[in-house]
């Protein structure tokens, strides 16, 4: 995000990204009529509001990443309560993984819930979530109903709502931030019957984003990333689409900065 | 709601209707094992912590309906926060002609939205809402976008939520009192674009459910309703399928009460 009106109701409560002329940093139109390029630009002016102070110690191109996914993932778990001790669940992908370090910093038990058996030692040992259930395991799906009082929903293939709905306890909150291509199909029971919440939620605030920039110095959290050459983009494309990146690319734009990895 | 567990969280919290054991007035097992008759009964023995008190400027007849239908709507008015001054609105039916005089009497401006231009008079004078929405005039729905910060839904037919969720405000609340026979179909992007909540309610606690028959005799909240003898109820149930009853039909199980109209 580059601009916004700062006259409505949104842009007054630090909500910019609300905005109904919220300017997107890449493919929208500036003030001036231009179109943005974002990220690929090697050269960008930018009003001094929408700029985000980095501290020293948080490295440029772990970092990156966490002014798109890490605040996708930070507002919700704020703004929905989902920032208190207690049972969070996330699913596990590009946001997923900050879901979790975003989650465990502020001090909450995760629960990661993927169709991928063999994601479970990357949940539990790398990223440091407390528990992992398999969404296609019934039993493990059946035991586990009613017991989570938040998911953070990072998938954006077509699936279910309904099981993620019967592991949420009553007034649990399913905070969707994802977009598949079809419409979710919905049962409203759950809704009614338990209270329970669906909710979504996109980037967020300049304020809230230098507060989560902030709070991931503080905690030292980074995005797990493939620092790539922009030559690499049609390689790096094809890899995306086949899920195979642990979690971001990162093209480096000006070939300044080395591979991390 | 005649029965609950008295230990589950939800218990605890004066929130018995959403215990996993609570148990309904008509159609469930009681502690004992019977099976509850509700208010078909002529005579009914209930555990006092589920007894109502009624003010005695109350009718019997016309509050009635306020234990189901003025709770389920007075609930999630106050839960979700919709009892503040600002736009409301409310579909017009059973349900929806108590969210109005809830809604108003808490202060509230309320816009009632029908498919039926012909219920406009009936919205605006006897009900005294503030305007009326016809949601199938896209003229009016396109004026009207953006421009609500909740709505509580009370239609059991099918329809559609987008339409809905596009009146609302960033942030604003839809919340689903009806259950349609078949799923919606959701579109998650208002969601996620405006934040905007999806949500439900099922009738109240016990303490709440006091509360709101306390601010019904209050505020002079009576049920618009038909007083039957109980040799009417199929015919009772055919006009119910017409929707040609405002709003409720009491039936008179004692034989003691006169029809009120």
């Amino acid at each position: 995000m580059v601009g916004s009106c700062h006259s409505c109701d949104n842009c007054m409560n630090n909500l910019e990204n609300y905005c109904p002329k919220m300017i997107f940093t890449y493919g929208t139109k500036y003030y001036d009529g231009a179109v943005t390029h974002g990220g690929y630009s090697n050269i960008m002016v930018v009003n001094e509001h929408f700029a985000v102070s980095i501290p020293e110690n948080l490295p440029l191109d772990a970092t990156a990443p966490l002014l798109c996914a890490g605040i996708t993932v930070y507002s919700p778990l704020r703004f929905y309560g989902l920032d208190k001790p207690g049972l969070r669940v996330v699913g596990l992908g590009g946001l997923g993984h900050l879901a979790v370090k975003f989650a465990k910093a502020m001090g909450t038990n995760v629960t990661v819930i993927s169709t991928s058996p063999s994601k479970q030692k990357e949940a539990l040992e790398n990223l440091g979530a407390d528990s992992f259930l398999v969404s296609r395991d019934q039993d493990q799906l059946q035991a586990a109903i009613g017991t989570l009082d938040g998911i953070i929903d990072t998938v954006s293939a077509q699936h279910p709502l309904l099981p993620l709905l019967g592991l949420l306890k009553s007034h649990g909150k399913l905070v969707i931030l994802g977009i598949p291509g079809k419409p979710f199909e919905l049962q409203v029971f759950p809704l009614i019957q338990g209270r329970k919440l669906l909710g979504g939620s996109m980037i967020g605030g300049m304020k809230e984003t230098q507060e989560m920039i902030d709070f991931a110095a503080e905690h030292n959290i980074k995005t797990d990333i493939e620092v790539i050459a922009m030559d690499y983009v049609n390689t790096a494309m094809d890899r995306l689409l086949k899920g195979d990146v642990k979690y971001r690319f990162v093209i480096d734009i000006g070939n300044t900065l080395r591979p991390s990895s």
